[in-house]
C-alpha cells in the first residue's frame, strides 16, 4: 500500500462534538502559555484523537499538529491524506496544508515555530521526526507533553467520566460472565479468548489486552496468556480492557480454580486491603505518590513488601495508559476529573500472583469507582 | 493492566535461529562502526524483532537496546518485562539487566554510552525518552537510524527473501480468490473483509491494511474501505497486505465492474506500462529515484503526470513500510536482496482510479517479482 496502517491508539469514532474539539485546542494553547511554552507539537496518536479527533497511521511521513496561544491550529498532512484530514471531527478549527513526497515537510514545519520557543512535543513522536526538527531549528527548544503538561488530558471533563464508566461497566459485564465459564483444564489463551469476545459484545470496538494468569504464570504481572493449562488449585489473575465509543476500559480479578488454600486467601485479603486503603486516600490535593504509598505500606506491613513489584496505578482515557502515574517521586496533585487505575498485586515468584484493579475517577470529596464487580476471592470452576 | 498493549509492530512468531540474531546484531555494530558511529539505540518496534526477536509492548516505560562495536549487546528493559525479555529468540546474545518502576532508567542507560559518542536511533524511537537521553547526556549526538544507516534492515538475506516471497503467495491466493466474490451491490468494507478473511486463511497472522476504493474513492490513494455501494461500471483498487510468519505482503491490482471504457483502459494501460518499465529498470547500482523516475516518465508523457501524486515505492521486511524508499532525491543505490513495492498510479480526483503494485526484490542480474497474479485489467461482476 501506499502507505504503513501501524493502528493509532485512540479511535476516532467517539461522538464528541466538533465544538468540543475546537474548545479542547482553545484549553491546550492556553495551558501551554500558562506553562511558558510557545505551542504544543502533537503527532498522529493519543493527543491528535483527542484534540481533533484525527486517527491517521503513523508513518515516516510527518503529520503534525501545532497549536499556539492566539493562532489558528495547524495540521500539516502528506498531500495524500488531506482528503481524510479535512474530514476529521475537528477539522473545521483547523488549517489544513498537505506537503508531496519530495518536499521537505520539516522545512516547512519549523518556518511556523517561534524563534528560541519552547515547545511540548507529544511522549510518541518518532525520534525520526523530532531530530529532523531539532536539525532544522537548533536553537527551538522542546519537552516531552508528559513532562512539560502532564495535565493536558489528565483531568476529564463530565462527558469523558460518563464515557469511562460505560466502559467500565462493560468490563464489569464482563466479568461477570467470565467467572461463568469453565476454567479447569482449558489453556489460558482460551479464556482470553473469552475476554476479548465478551468485551467486543458488550461494545469494545479494540480489545487493548486479555491476560490470563494461571498458578505461577500469575506470578509474572506481564505474561499475557499462553499455553499453560488450567488446573484446580490455581490462583488465575483476569486483566482485561481496551476501547469502548473512544474511551478505555481496564480491570483486574484474581480468581481462584476450586477451594483456596488459607495462605491464598490471606495474600488476596491482602491485596485487597492494600486497594481499598489506596482508593480511601483519593481526595484532590493529594499527591499521586501518596496513593503508590498507601497501597504499598498495607502490603510492607504484612511482609510481602519485595514482591509487589509495579507502581500502583496510571491513567486511562483514550488511551489505556496515561498519565497520571501513582508511582513514587510523582508529586503531582489530585485534581476532580483525573481518571486512573489502582491497582496493587503481590507476586509469589514461581508459585501465584494476586491482582485487584479498578478504574477510579477524583471528584471534589474523594474517590469514584468506575468497576464495581465484587472485589472478594471469587471461586470458579 | 500493569502496562498498555499497544501493538508492536512485527511479529516475533518467525522461528530464525537464534544463532542468527546473534549474527543480526553483530553485523550491526560492525555496520554502526562503518558510519563513524559509537552504537545504536534500539526502541521497541521493528528493529528490535529483526535483531533479537522481542516484540514488547511500546510504552512510556522505556525498553532499549544498545548494540555497540566490541561488546555484548545490552537490553534495558522495566523489571516486570525481564522475565519475557529473558525468553526472546534473541536473548543468549543478550546482557538483559532490568529497571524498577521509581527508578531512573534513563540515568542508567547514559551510563552506557560513550562521551561524545554518535548513535544512530530506531526512527520511531519515542520523544519521550530521547528527550530524556538528551537532557541526561547533551554531549551525546543523535541520529534516526533510517537517515544514518538507511542499510540496517534494507538488504535481505535468502532466508528473508523467501519469507517475503511466501508471505506474497499468500496474498496473490488471496487476489485469485478476491477475483470470484460478488463487487456489485457489495459495500467497500464487506470486500475488504473478504480480503482479511483471505489473508488470514492463507497464512497471514496480522492484516495491516485491506484497501477497496470503488469508483472515486479509488482516486484517493489512502482511502481505506468505507459505506460505498460498489456498482456497475467501478474501477476497484484492491491494495491488501500483513505479515506471514513475520515477513510483509503488500500488492494492489485494480479490477473492473462489469466492461471498462475506453478511457479507463487507456489509463489502466498506462500504469501497468509504468509499473512494468520500472521493475525493469531494477539491477544493483540504480539509485532508489531512478525507478521512481522511470515510473513518473511514462505517466507524465501521457499526460497524466500531475495524476500520479504519490513516490513509487517503499521497501518491505518485518514490516510492511519501510526503507528504501522509491521516491525522487533518495540517493541510495539498489544492492542485491534490496526488497521493495513498485506501485505507480493515476488519480482522477471525483472519477476513479488504477494502481498496480508489486513487491520487488533485486538481484545482481534485475528484478524478481515476489507478486505475480496477471496486471492486465480483470473484469469482475
Amino acid at each position: 500500500m501506499t502507505d504503513a496502517a501501524a493502528v493509532a491508539p485512540g479511535s476516532s469514532d467517539a461522538p464528541v462534538d466538533p465544538k468540543d474539539y475546537a474548545a479542547r485546542m482553545e484549553r491546550a494553547a492556553l495551558s501551554a502559555a500558562d506553562a511558558g511554552l510557545a505551542g504544543l507539537i502533537v503527532t498522529p496518536g493519543p493527543d491528535l484523537v483527542w484534540l481533533t479527533g484525527y486517527s491517521p497511521p503513523t508513518t515516516e511521513r510527518l503529520t503534525v499538529l501545532l497549536v499556539a496561544p492566539g493562532r489558528r491550529p495547524q495540521l500539516l498532512v502528506p498531500a495524500l491524506e488531506r482528503p481524510d484530514a479535512e474530514r476529521a471531527p475537528g477539522a473545521r478549527a483547523l488549517a489544513v496544508s498537505g506537503w508531496t513526497d519530495g518536499e521537505d515537510p520539516y522545512a516547512l514545519m519549523v518556518k511556523l515555530l517561534e524563534a528560541k520557543g519552547r515547545y511540548g512535543v507529544s511522549d510518541n513522536a518518532w525520534a525520526l521526526h523530532l531530530l529532523a526538527l531539532q536539525r532544522n531549528r537548533p536553537e527551538v527548544a522542546y519537552g516531552a507533553l508528559t513532562e512539560v503538561l502532564p495535565m493536558l488530558r489528565a483531568v476529564k471533563d463530565a462527558y469523558e467520566v460518563e464515557r469511562l464508566a460505560a466502559a467500565g461497566a462493560a468490563a464489569d459485564a464482563t466479568y461477570e460472565q467470565i467467572v461463568g465459564v469453565r476454567f479447569a483444564g482449558r489453556r489460558e489463551y482460551e479464556v482470553a479468548a473469552d475476554l476479548a469476545r465478551l468485551l467486543r459484545e458488550h461494545g469494545h470496538s479494540q480489545v487493548d489486552f486479555t491476560i490470563v494468569g494461571s498458578g505461577p504464570n500469575g506470578a509474572n504481572p506481564h505474561h499475557d496468556a499462553g499455553e499453560r493449562m488450567i488446573e484446580d488449585g490455581d490462583m488465575v489473575v483476569l486483566d482485561f480492557g481496551g476501547l469502548k465509543d473512544g474511551y478505555g476500559s481496564d480491570t483486574t480479578r484474581t480468581v481462584h480454580v476450586g477451594e483456596p488454600t488459607r495462605e491464598e486467601r490471606t495474600v488476596h485479603d491482602l491485596v485487597r486491603e492494600a486497594q481499598q486503603a489506596a482508593f480511601e486516600a483519593v481526595r484532590p490535593g493529594v499527591a499521586c505518590q501518596e496513593i503508590d504509598r498507601v497501597a504499598r505500606q498495607v502490603i510492607r506491613r504484612a511482609g510481602y513488601g519485595e514482591y509487589f513489584i509495579h507502581r500502583t496505578g496510571h491513567g486511562i482515557g483514550v488511551t489505556t495508559h496515561e498519565p497520571p502515574y501513582l508511582v513514587e517521586g510523582e508529586h503531582l496533585p489530585l485534581v476532580p476529573g483525573m481518571c486512573f487505575s489502582i491497582e496493587p498485586g503481590i507476586y509469589l515468584p514461581g508459585r501465584f500472583g494476586v491482582r485487584i484493579e479498578d478504574i477510579v475517577t477524583c471528584t471534589e470529596t474523594g474517590g469514584r469507582r468506575l468497576n464495581n464487580t465484587a472485589r472478594e476471592l471469587r471461586v470458579v470452576a
